[in-house]
């Protein structure tokens, strides 16, 4: 393993208070646990009637995400015809949000709706699964899982950890971040306090700035006070919420660390496959109907919060100078390139990712984005 | 109704043979209906376990579509444990491809998988639920279905049939067509004798081309023979087997006409409204699931396909020359625009389109394209 590649999997505290940050969010202190675990480790089952517990990394009612494990969770209720009843746990009530899938691992909660790339400190080929700094579009990503051999590779690193995982939710491709001042060229990286989580902070850092990383509720007053120059988060639909618009007038555009954010459903692999066979189908086809249900909610609650940003806070859109986005290009493949010298399957798993962008890009470029180039140039109505 | 819209509405014949082509690709004339649908049109129910029967408008394992619709239904079974047995009859097999919704609005089935706007001549408003000329890509269209609306407007229109959709597979967007000559202006398409159907054929032949339709199969021998000067069929994945590229070497891509192609499922609304809660909700998580694996698989193998036709058949993928791109852009404008004309439900489903995608193309644009163009210049693995 090389020093790169050990130092994202050591950096475990940008993402813990990544999902500290989320637990404020919903006004659920990390500390404020409301049961104990393993009071409620026994899963009640009477006349074929299960219930089970779902832990989330999100904070209750968050928009997208948030929203989504409560809908996959009621959806399952419903198609079992409450057979298999979800109760949901929303990050902080059960477990603290990053321990959500240590929740299931230790059979203290049957499922955990969070994003793999959380768990990368259990094994570094967890952060492909979710969103890769110059990665796959959510599109790109469900096609390799489904179609190119991903969801075996996803597997076989699960199985060490007893866990099932699959597709459950997508953010879409991200926005790049509150900047105070505007962005000339990567020469205004440099020294530039900014506030960014995981493998994208490594690449910010790559880029010169000085990453760190804060719960959501605090970065309003950093900003606010100096603390902090700029600051990313999700994208318009979450961020709105935020008030960073207030202090930073600059949102950038594309995120180049987030092209896609994949949710998952982490399940308990031995529980799951003791369950009879049509509830197994009921919950594969809940977290895929679900995986598509979130990303068209982003895709058309992100643009309308985008337009109350500009309409009624004036908020500048702006996209990453040339030069930055080719300097994070070269630090997301460094960053990339680094898990080849991780363990067997994280390696095995990056050679997968490596080999099905190369083709699946391909569809990309040459049809869907020359097709909204050109609707983009010519279309009206 | 403007002339232009009643135009468009009366090209009936268009989709018709569109479907005749898909029907002889699965080596199925459309003459061979397998069975009599009146012979077959009582649903077997036994110790509370139905039998449905879905008709489709694809052949036997029609790559993409047809194998996910045989999946779709296969699903249904599973998940309801046998109470709900989906058995599929493919184009010609219990009727043609054509009459397949209208073997459920005759009762004869209780589902079809197809696409909506192959029954435009029951509802002009129909031909905005699948794929339109500029319109919206895959995850725009379920933006709009499931979070701004869209669905609403589609129950309206197809509430005068007895009929439930839901979304049921996307193609992404598709090719633009095959061309024995280089296009090198719009001057070009003068005369051109093009194959295309739909809403897409009346865009092309506002450019200047001589449209016409015919069987997929017969489409090879029309470009050989000189009968044909060019044609347009899906995308890489269903194109290869059809060996156009014998003839027209010259690829290209995107298709203006069809950013997206949507499949639907349609069920009898009153059967459907009829079962158990439970299964209702098992059928709509099924639909969506099979909207997100038949899009992932598209997205999967057109791409591969396409690599088979450059590496082992000397394909040249071109781009339209802009001037093409925007007259198809007016071309398109106006015959969405004509459909404002149309019955009040058709006109009232066509503002929310058009209200819809104003929104939706705002993160596509601002931050989908934007990411993968920087990726297509700077990433390299």
């Amino acid at each position: 393993m090389t020093v790169f590649c050990q130092r994202l999997i050591d950096r475990r505290d940008i993402w813990e208070d990544d999902m500290q940050r989320r637990s404020f969010l919903g006004g659920l202190a990390t500390g404020s646990v409301a049961a104990s675990a393993t009071a409620l480790a026994t899963p009640a089952i009477a006349q074929n009637t299960q219930t089970w517990r779902m832990v989330t990394a999100w904070p209750k009612n968050f928009p997208g995400q948030g929203v989504g494990a409560q809908r996959l969770a009621d959806r399952i209720t419903q198609a079992s015809g409450g057979r298999l009843t979800i109760q949901v746990f929303s990050a902080g009530e059960l477990v603290p949000p990053l321990q959500s899938l240590d929740a299931v691992i230790d059979g203290n909660a049957e499922m955990s709706h969070g994003a793999s790339y959380y768990w990368q400190n259990k094994s570094a080929g967890l952060s492909l699964f979710s969103g890769v700094p110059y990665g796959m579009t959510s599109r790109e990503l469900s096609a390799w899982i489904r179609h190119m051999g991903g969801q075996q590779l996803w597997d076989d690193i699960y199985d060490q950890f007893g866990v099932q995982g699959f597709l459950a939710g997508d953010t879409g491709t991200q926005a790049g971040g509150w900047f105070r001042n505007e962005l000339t060229s990567v020469a205004d990286i440099q020294g530039l306090r900014f506030r960014t989580p995981g493998l994208g902070g490594t690449v910010w850092q790559q880029l010169g700035a000085s990453v760190t990383n804060m719960a959501a509720g605090e970065i309003f007053q950093a900003l606010q006070s100096g603390t902090l120059d700029a600051a990313e988060f999700v994208g318009p639909y979450n961020d709105l919420a935020l008030g960073f618009h207030q202090i930073a007038k600059n949102y950038y555009f594309p995120s180049f660390i987030e092209p896609a954010l994949t949710a998952e459903l982490a399940i308990d692999k031995s529980k799951y496959l003791a369950l009879p066979e049509d509830l197994q189908a009921i919950i594969r086809l809940a977290a895929q109907a679900e995986h598509d249900e979130i990303a068209s909610d982003f895709a058309a609650n992100d643009p309308r919060a985008l337009e109350t940003l500009i309409d009624d806070h004036g908020v500048q859109v702006r996209q990453f100078p040339e030069d930055i986005l080719e300097a994070g290009a070269k630090a997301a493949a460094e960053a990339i390139n680094s898990l080849r010298d991780g363990d067997e399957l994280t390696a095995r798993a990056v050679e997968g990712f490596i080999a099905a962008l190369a083709i699946v890009r391909r569809k990309t470029e040459l049809a869907e984005t020359p097709f909204v180039r050109a609707r983009e140039q010519y279309f009206k109505l």
